[in-house]
């Protein structure tokens, strides 16, 4: 997609700091990183949602994520990751080009997890049926 | 893993609000969840992080966490979602069976991202080539 800023980054139009690429993924550092590491893995065919990519795409995506994970967890000498999407502008997708986040984790890094809630009586029950209705 | 939560889950030992089930994957609310719907996928077999699991696992995982982020999207009108692993204690991994946590977002739902920071000079090549080395 011709304005797109990770597409103009696939094409070497915008440097990055190259962490891997194949025929259908590319991994670069975020340059505004949430601990040092914290890596993009993108495919390079452009889509703006999860839902778009194929069984074969996201497979193929996935592999990368995994990949990189375990290289990412070495090579800062990580204590775990977060692996993690953002599917949409209301759930901070700044870049509209689908795109994993890895994010090596320390100890004591004092990264703070969203506060869990709880459901009123009945409510969970409501949920599960409203969203199974979506499930074929 | 006999005394694992969610492998009692799945084996019903333990009730759950379930979402979707196959052979491989089965899916429930989160009983204390970052928003109403907030649901989790997990693979039946029981490993502790990403990178055990092989392709096909991980393909037929992604498969069923792609369906149900749709569902959830929509069952709970969410205008977007987080799809997030928390891979590993320092993570924030509570149970440690693979899961992807599958979060609906509306906007104005007030959930912060962490902040994002910068590299010093040189640090961001630094850092590329160290993560590099264990990219085969």
């Amino acid at each position: 997609m011709a304005e797109c800023i990770f597409c103009k980054i696939v094409k070497g139009e915008i440097p990055s700091a190259k962490i891997y690429e194949d025929d259908e993924t590319y991994a670069f550092l975020d340059i505004a990183p949430v601990n040092p590491g914290h890596t993009l893995v993108i495919p390079k065919h452009h889509t703006e949602k999860l839902g778009s990519l194929s069984d074969k795409q996201l497979g193929h995506l996935m592999h990368s994520v995994n990949t990189i994970t375990k290289a990412v967890e070495k090579g800062t000498k990580a204590d775990a990751t977060n692996v993690t999407l953002n599917n949409g502008e209301a759930a901070g997708q700044v870049v509209k080009h689908v795109h994993f986040h890895i994010i090596p984790r320390f100890k004591g890094d004092g990264l703070k997890p969203w506060q869990h809630g709880k459901y009123e009586e009945g409510e969970m029950k409501k949920v599960q049926e409203k969203i199974g209705k979506f499930i074929a």
